[in-house]
């Protein structure tokens, strides 16, 4: 699927370096499952041609790696793949990245930093952010609840009740949906997963914003689907690439950010949902709708799922940005028969839920506690936004757009910085930031940083920015 | 994968139904994803021989699948399936089996039901059997908690110091792996389900006991996995058979449960443990452990995990079975560079988990009410599984094999009675069984039953049975 040019060490002899990058190629494109078992290797005279060596380098490479067992030969018939598939190992999947931009390194460095670092780059919001006093409540008022909640699994939809309540919530957002179209799940990313599951099959293509919340690719890489990305403008992705990546590629899904759209706060404008509904119309490609920031709009945008009925666009959402990334609760709203079929997949594959986390939620969202937490805390991002905004300004860092809510500002470096090397630099001081092109498939933002507002309160954070780029402007 | 022999529906034209029932199977085939989108369609002679039907009936079929946009006709190439792949419908994969013995319709019921429903056929204790005294006091204690634990997701690998204790309890069964080898996952089903992600192919076979936890099989469905059962013995699984398995299958993985084996009660001896491990030593294959009823034995059974030191042996457990099923928490033990890896499937699947329930567990664990609280629960057990089999032993049910330790019964029925058929009938009186071919890979066990002990305290469940089973005796 991806391209590598083969590349030679610098130091040894030339000839056995060269052999030991043949293996090295080799062996790359079986972890990466590129090759698969009993697969057929190219002939030697073939892969001489493809890697750009001698036919004796590769006879010599085939030769050891049948030594080691990796591949065998078939008189007469050439050279295989031997044994089992190898393990799925993501961080080998697609082309080797600086490991400031693979996703999964992002992720791993945001959830794994002690809390002396200061996160600007993290994707949610400070723990003294979050509904503390909620999750307290639930707590307390759980410890006096009937045994079933404390120590039984959840039925397989998930929670009546708390189905009811979403539902009511849609509404807000102009989407009809019952409890019957919404499946309870452990979080938002198991919901995808579990639609990825039940719509996708290895190699089908799926579409993402260029840019697009990281973990898309990710999650798409552990599928092994051929991820496709449209340039998001600042009202929905770009429908003359969209319509031609439809052509081209017949995708299955299309995967995206309803209401504030990360990284970039754009939010999609009502011609757009509508027109790229119709473009849409005559293709088999189902939307899913990632609706995790719903809570932090002022006013609602446009929801594909509304325009559409839930007939091809599937919404999913999760507690984890707003009340508390500790309780685990999402949930998937779909038309019915999809909604059995992934009730399904759950059980197999999680053995469902427990009733805990959703009846927290149900207990944290149900008061008037929750709405007024949600209020100070958009009053609190707006402030705090306009300072992060004048703050970068002074480093000569402006927003693509300004957003009109939500936590995100996808902000542009001055000519000829590289986000992910101030993104390393910064992290010698304590810094995380999150660089570009983490969020970007076609790698096309290398000079942009993503900064989470709420996360950007410390003064430290513009100082060691100032900083850097002044190091490497000297630098060049 | 599966063979179903076509069936003809007895009312209307013989010729009518013959077309339809064509068209159904081609639509089964493509909905269970056996043929895939592009995929090439037996040529019309061919699928008249195979169906053994007329080839003009299966022109006719085509014709009108053609019309229904199903399939389309590539002039001088043949037919092929059109449009996207099917969304993954579980329940349409592999023979058709009656709801009473589907996996996935026993594990909805057993979730499902009211609490008025006796359920002799649940895989879990009742509510009061749980520790619900410890995670009253883990709710209390938390809700007193730093801010951290109740909205923070949790590090990569989950709570340091849950896996420091359990790798000090693994000590107790002998295996030696320390926190680093230790990943938190959010259930034992997800544990196995990323190992899955980790090691296998759609089409890879895998080894379960037959018969096995019917879980395994829905969930190796998921993965389109070709399943291959081995019949458990009294002492482990036959090893002749294995034997032949791996010579003729290659399996990639073989799930079994460590311990006390579900659904017979039966434990793995050590001769036959070391005995596995020779077999396989030569192969590729993993093992997947799944030890969750480990805090069930009254002396630890030999674990291949703990003979093997985690070379090729993976365990896998959970608390909900002992603790609380309300609370997600499970984990895998594995080597090093397998946890690295399922640590980034992990989080492209799942982003991770949340620290509360791991912070409860951590709490309901760490004082000696969990070890009283275990130790009341395996004298309860012990006495009613006595109770139990003198009970069912009345009405000439008889367990497979008196388990040492553990909640299941493997019970024969007398000769002559199908177990899916007494099921059914006992569910209209309020009883929900387990009959056996919801066990059985092979459909080998249709006259045994799963009994949980715990479940079976209510008289009415053995008058209800005794009633059955008279009633189902008059019948024949």
């Amino acid at each position: 699927m991806y391209k590598k040019p083969i590349q030679f060490r610098r130091n040894g002899m030339r000839s056995q370096t060269r052999i030991d990058a043949v293996m090295d190629e080799i062996r790359l494109k079986i972890s990466s499952r590129t090759y698969l078992p009993s697969h057929r290797l190219p002939s030697v005279r073939q892969q001489a041609r493809t890697l750009q060596v001698s036919v004796s380098t590769v006879v010599e490479a085939y030769e050891r790696l049948m030594a080691e067992g990796i591949i065998l030969s078939k008189p007469g018939s050439g050279f295989y793949v031997s044994g089992p598939v190898a393990p799925l190992a993501l961080a080998q999947i697609g082309p080797k990245l600086d490991r400031e931009v693979d996703p999964l390194w992002v992720s791993r460095q945001a959830l794994d930093t002690d809390h002396s670092t200061l996160k600007p780059g993290c994707g949610w919001l400070p723990p003294e952010w979050l509904y503390e006093t909620g999750v307290r409540r639930a707590l307390r008022s759980m410890a006096k609840a009937d045994s079933l909640e404390l120590v039984e699994y959840a039925t397989p939809a998930g929670h009546p009740e708390l189905r009811q309540l979403i539902s009511r919530r849609l509404i807000h957002i102009g989407i009809e949906a019952s409890p019957e179209h919404i499946m309870l799940t452990e979080s938002g990313t198991q919901a995808i997963d579990l639609i990825c599951r039940f719509l996708l099959e290895a190699g089908d293509t799926v579409i993402v914003d260029d840019p697009c919340y990281f973990n898309f690719h990710a999650l798409l890489k552990a599928h092994r689907i051929n991820i496709v990305s449209v340039p998001y403008t600042p009202h929905g992705p770009d429908l003359e690439i969209f319509q031609s990546v439809l052509a081209e590629h017949s995708p299955r899904l299309y995967i995206t950010n309803s209401g504030i759209h990360n990284p970039t706060g754009a939010v999609l404008s009502p011609v757009t949902a509508h027109r790229l509904l119709k473009l849409v119309d005559q293709t088999n490609l189902v939307i899913v709708e990632d609706d995790i920031f719903a809570d932090f709009e002022h006013t609602p945008a446009p929801r594909l799922a509304a325009f559409d009925g839930l007939n091809r666009v599937i919404q999913v959402s999760s507690f984890s940005k707003t009340i508390s990334a500790s309780l685990r609760c999402g949930y998937i709203v779909a038309k019915n028969e999809w909604i059995e079929n992934l009730i399904d997949l759950k059980i197999a594959t999680s053995f469902g839920g427990g009733r805990l986390a959703a009846d927290m939620v149900l207990i944290a969202l149900k008061d008037s506690g929750y709405r007024k937490h949600m209020e100070t805390v958009r009053l609190r991002l707006a402030h705090e936004m306009q300072k992060v905004i004048t703050q970068l300004g002074a480093l000569n860092i402006h927003p693509w757009l300004v957003p009109q809510a939500g936590i995100f500002l996808w902000c542009k470096l001055p000519d000829g910085f590289d986000a992910a090397l101030i993104a390393r630099e910064c992290l010698k001081h304590g810094v995380v930031l999150a660089p570009g092109n983490a969020f970007s498939q076609s790698l096309n933002a290398q000079n942009f940083l993503r900064f989470n507002v709420a996360q950007s309160v410390d003064p430290r954070i513009f100082e060691t920015l100032k900083n850097v780029l002044a190091q490497q402007q000297n630098l060049t």
